[in-house]
């Protein structure tokens, strides 16, 4: 249910984009990052480097701003005028309450010893307490509460005296998930965690002046500015995209760490966050969100009473492709089904409102979706879903579909239960709201959220459901508590409040 | 395809509300808007009555915008605290550019001979101009260069004591659509036209102090509230409600002419207008937009091949429906068909977006659109849509939907060509610049858009799926160029800058 | 005090400005209300009339808003763009605070059968409330709460063929005060009531094209735009300014009844209301006030004690040219003296500021002024100020003052102690408020306020300063009572709220 | 000329303010920031330090803006819950255009290995190049491109324990001007270079719980919080306000460098900067102007026809302490001269404004001022002034008055002519737009300016004018190229665009 992301979901941590060699580099990051709106919506930024012809030397120029990306980029000046130059990177970002301040908005710029350098960051770090303590007692002055920033103070303070020599060696030094996206006067580098946690590709644009190159979260973003994809960035791999690459049409790719383990794809990328129409670790995210409700049919149908069709509907817009898939097995299955729009969604309700008088979230609900009588009522209705965090949202919204009458309300979810806390970079709340945590069996929690049935897919099934290539695994912590990648005490909670 | 209002599509004029004896009414009033702003975007209001316990009076109170109802009211001290009292109208506003001031936002207020009387009109009249000039001869100032104020100086001029005797006056004296909520300091009074041409609903709500009214241009208004749907106000029909209806739970219910005429309802509002979760003249429109698609799918199946699936998508969200049973009707013939999602829609892209450096249609609709190419590759498509204006949008969008390389595109559209203009409160182009209008036959347009088949349901089939009871008649003018009602020259031309 | 408007002061109704034959009518309106701000600081307004090339008719456009006239018109495309045209008129608004709507900002417009009116108010009327009773029982719909409005619903009822009639006609059924400008498609005319109350000034511009004309309440205005002043505005006429005027550099004038009464001139309009370096009826305002100053000296010396000087002091900025009179007589009657800078006054308050944990007004006194201690310490100071309305400011001012540890202070008012309401157009406080009704005597204020010595100047050296000319007298009502205009009951309390 | 400091003066860099042990401290320092505004109104900030009873720690709190103190703490909510604490420091921000990004307002915080400290600077650094230059290269990371931001990086690479060493090391290694206060979270420290260019000054304020101690730039800020003057800062010390000074009323004092040399003030904050109220190394500004003024009649007296007094005036507010002295001396000199308001300044002029269709220097006086015709008409008129820098709004100002009709004009000038640049925090335009540079004798200027003679006063009795105390010289480079403080190569030249 993207679109219950201000309410009850888990929250992906932000979105990267980089372009390298195009006459119009900030107005294509603009649009990518439109594309990638969903992996974050409190603040977007964008930096560009370009050449001043007066001063001849490079200089970058930078916009950032809390809201969505069409609304920080609303001057039309911004990106004509203020973010020029042929190469630029540019991020969404999702935050907590906690740190929202503006210092926090991504990309951060610096001028360092061997230049200009801008970073953009999709993850979480592991080892963010202990590198900031050992930094700021060398007289380090940190600016934000980010994890992020520890990047730049290593590569200041590298003795290295080539850029990607000083990158690489700072990122030896931070554990944790990154997909980060880093400019500098010469270079686009594009670099994943060695466990490869979140996805990042490289497209290519062809412009009047030969290609140019795009490296972005998702595909999605490579589809709005007519970019070709060309693959994704491996994980423990670091890719420079420069001269050379004009030259010649190849990256420099380079080892974080000489021994690459298997990677750890965030399962949850397939299961939730990504748009369905993005190939990310080189798959149709679609495809697996098909599967999965295929293999929720299988393992938990629903059966019609006689002279009956089983009614399946999603929360739109994104439980749709899998409830295609689920009423399609249901049927095969020799259950007459049926997929329909149950739910009718608002189109104007923003990322706040005000419901006067009204506080609950029922209410907040009712305001975004309306149930269509004439189609479920008197129906045995399936809802299909990718997840339940704290079960609230859940709860409202049968409540809502109730109104309208359906005989029976059965509840598939395309996800096993979560339970444990994820350090990599997705915001769930604390394990004790998790509903899994709260009952103890798919009955107990049907019976809070007020349905009729309620079965989550195993993650036997999940785990069929993803793509399954050689020296690719995925990380399945919020189901199951096994963490791919060591988390130090307190990492994840510095802030300037500390 | 609702979401493209503001590009290519006709455009409806107005959603009234008005709310009679609750304690919030000026918040069910805001709720029931927000449900309607599909029926215009541009600005709102709301109008309340309350008793000043100081002055010993009945008073009202105000506020009116440009933008969303939740953008308007975003202050929550507004609705609270400045438009107080147990009774409120609201309106929703579309307005052409020309006329988009300030001052035009309804509902219109006055305080004259009678007391408060505020008005909110959905609608257009056809006399405008010369009731105008008649009434400024007489020294009338008017404020606004809308036919609304035409109800408050005639209801001002009237020399009736009883003012529902002053409205009903005022009505025999304007020609055209209207469909209204006026608020008295006694009586919430609702009517429709001699012809009914747009709907209007009454419902009832709940309270602690007994039942509370409520009137509402469609009952997806009333699902928000929890308000229970009574009847639609009848064409010919004032329906006031007072303190009679308070304690009888009747309305008393007048004619506007003795002699009432067939209804002639607006077909388009079961086209696309209202919202496919709403009831209007009686009707669930839901129910009649499947019927467009099964209707359409008799007409003109489309035929896969050889093992192969018709691959059936809608513009999400408003051709949903229409698409699901077009796909099922083309099953039951015997083509093997789904319906499929095969479009995703950008959340983020609010009603006015910058484009800098791409100010083509094309590129507007890919900011909010992106096909799913693993659904759309290597497919039989047909795209359900409601209808076609221009058909630049439909173009672009045809366009976008080749780059996921499907190997056919079929159009099939739920309604007749357009080829008139209407003058009852919809507000399309310019009669050269509908297509159907510019081209002669459907094999021309299609190639003009670039599909390899289209067709359009025949007037016929239109009628056959709306509903059919005695005294009910449609307005199919926009089709058919037979307008029920009489257009007087220039009547919807006056504006402040004439 | 001038500066103290906001807090303590009697605070005029009003600027109008009236432009006529300039190419740049609506920029050289701007300009003219700029130097009037003093005269009100609420709200501003131009409204300018333009001939339509594409329509071939005369338009009009108005800009209206809450603010200082540089605030209203910041974004200047308004002036260039928006505001065409080669006549406009504008008006500065102060407002009481029960009726300061949006809606109440002049000029206001109408286009009527005779075509388009705008009119611009200074003044107050005194039989509003039944006048509006009367049209409202005609069907007249008002859309403002303030008594200008008469003058449009009288002028668009009258039967008169011509303008000029029609405004003579609605001139002659109002009572009370008013200086205006009305501009029509033909002229711009310019009247004050019967008895002159309020000034209004004429004068021309010399342009690429011939000569522009503009009307204006104080001079001040005609320098900022380098006007030639021709002659002020005689009471009971009214002043027709059109292409005849253009023709024979000669204005058609008339009388608004057959008879002309003396003239009742406001006059604390040279007392506080007008700037120094304004003409008003005729005569510079700055001699006037140094007059009063003279005047005052020599009513009240104030004798120094041996080898000391007494230390004149004005509140800045309207003090200034009294006290230097004072000081000069003061001195010439033996009384060493002189002139000093006492107080330093802030630029940088704005009308309205925050005053956090401070909200007193001794505290607003002490963020807008400092006193300087070096003038100040150890002097006898006398500080010359206009008037004292209710006290509490001169109080706050005086303890400031203290602080600065001078020997003694004298309080001298260069006007007599204010007792009465105007009904004419200054706003003061109730009766009850005014703190020559609650004392009895100078001594007992003196005490109250916290001075040494207090003198106010009498009403024969008020009337001995003033300019003496045939047929000329003056209003004096807040000083005596005696009301020159009748006044009907209640006519300054209409508002939206009754 | 205060008022014309957007114009064509020199301009002032910064007022900074420090508050210790007060329950409101940050409404304090607003205040008093607000009566520095004349030392800078770009840019405001405060930051404040608390105790968390929740974290159990020390925090700070900051808020920062462009525009005027009034104006970036409008809400209120602001001062009183989000600026918490008894302890805070603020700025007001003077900069050129280059450099005005958000990023540079101070005060600037930190957390380093000793815990919080923030700092506010007034002056200007003349090593800034060279000391950015090292820190980049060992690492450190600048987020401004003020001079500001290398006391933050000094301290926190020192590897000294306790914090005043830390301080005082890093102000070893500044070279410039600069009057710092510091806030650490036990500690209020307030500092002047070696040669005490800038002033700084200390006082307390009585509360309920004891003293509270304030540092400001003036003193003024001490009248406006009711504060007592203790004494000001010297050159080359290090006041440190702690928990002993609250017990024992005592500031502990240290030395920045061993030898302290001869103070070298700058004579402009005498001349122009400072406020005639304030207090400033240890003496009334408002003494030292009159004292300015007196010179320069006995040298450059203005002898009136027979049977005419001079009528001197000043352009308000500033230059009126300076032309009472001179009016007073030219007088004692038997030339009958009096002083007059020849000039009246709007109120309503913000410090940018609009001025469409007249986009010349010559209006934007107008804007702002107006003659006063009587006064000046036919008189021998002194105008008396500070500076003339570039001379362009000195000759509009004169050709404004000429309207007036005066007989003729005398120019003033109370200081010597500027012909060199300032590297200690005052920004002249360049070397070139210096109008004495220009023309070669008093004469010229005066014919270039327009007016009839012009005197400067000289060197020496600028000299006398200022106090003369041991141990004290000033700064006079402006005026004679002799620099007192070394100026690096470039080192005002360090900005982000380099």
């Amino acid at each position: 249910m993207e679109n219950f992301k201000e309410i009850d979901k888990p929250k992906s941590n932000c979105a990267v984009v980089g372009v390298y060699n195009h006459p119009q580099a900030s107005i294509i990051t603009y649009y990518a990052l439109h594309a990638l709106q969903h992996r974050g919506q409190e603040a977007a930024g964008i930096t560009s480097i370009y050449y001043d012809e007066v001063k001849k030397k490079k200089k970058y120029a930078y916009t950032r701003g809390s809201g969505l990306v069409l609304d920080v980029f609303s001057d039309p000046d911004i990106l004509t005028n203020v973010l020029k130059g042929d190469c630029a990177i540019g991020h969404n970002r999702y935050s907590t309450t906690g740190s929202s301040t503006k210092a926090n908005i991504q990309p951060f710029n610096m001028i360092y010893h061997s230049g200009i350098l801008s970073i953009a960051h999709n993850g979480n770090l592991t080892n963010t307490l202990n590198l900031r303590k050992k930094l700021q007692e060398e007289g380090a002055i940190f600016q934000t509460t980010t994890d992020t920033e520890l990047f730049l103070h290593l590569i200041a303070r590298s003795k290295k005296k080539n850029q990607i020599e000083q990158i690489i060696e700072s990122l030896q030094q931070v554990h944790g998930a990154y997909s980060i996206a880093i400019l500098t006067e010469n270079a686009l580098i594009a670099a994943c965690d060695p466990w490869g946690v979140r996805p990042l590709n490289i497209g290519k644009i062809k412009t009047e002046n030969g290609w140019s190159y795009i490296v972005a979260s998702e595909t999605c973003a490579f589809d709005i500015v007519n970019a070709e994809y060309i693959r994704h960035v491996n994980h423990n791999e670091v890719v420079v995209i420069d001269q050379h690459t004009l030259e010649t049409g190849e990256f420099k790719s380079y080892k974080i760490f000489q021994e690459t383990p298997e990677a750890k794809h965030c399962i949850f990328e397939y299961i939730y966050f990504s748009r369905p129409d993005s190939k990310i670790f080189g798959h149709n995210v679609d495809k697996v969100r098909r599967k999965l409700g295929k293999n929720l049919a299988e393992e938990s149908p629903v059966i019609p009473e006689a002279d009956e069709k089983i009614c399946v509907i999603s929360v739109p817009d994104s439980g749709n492709t899998a409830a295609i898939g689920f009423a399609r097995v249901n049927e095969k299955l020799n259950n007459p089904s049926v997929f329909e729009i149950g739910l009718i969604r608002s189109h104007y309700v923003g990322r706040t409102f005000i419901a006067p008088g009204q506080n609950n979230r029922e209410f907040k609900v009712k305001v975004k979706f309306n149930p269509v009588r004439g189609v479920l009522e008197g129906r045995n209705v399936v809802i299909v879903d990718d997840s339940i965090v704290r079960g609230t949202t859940s709860k409202a919204l049968i409540k809502l579909i109730r109104e309208a009458n359906p005989k029976k309300i059965h509840f598939r979810i395309t996800s096993p239960p979560i339970k444990f806390p994820c350090h990599y970079g997705m915001d769930f709340p604390s394990k004790e709201e998790l509903i899994a945590n709260y009952y103890d069996s798919e009955e107990d929690i049907a019976k809070a959220i007020g349905v009729d049935s309620l079965h989550y897919l195993s993650i036997e099934k999940l785990l069929d459901s993803v793509p399954k290539d050689p020296g690719i695994g995925y990380c399945t912590a919020c189901f199951t508590g096994i963490y791919p990648i060591e988390i130090e005490e307190n990492s994840d909670k510095y802030s300037i409040e500390e």
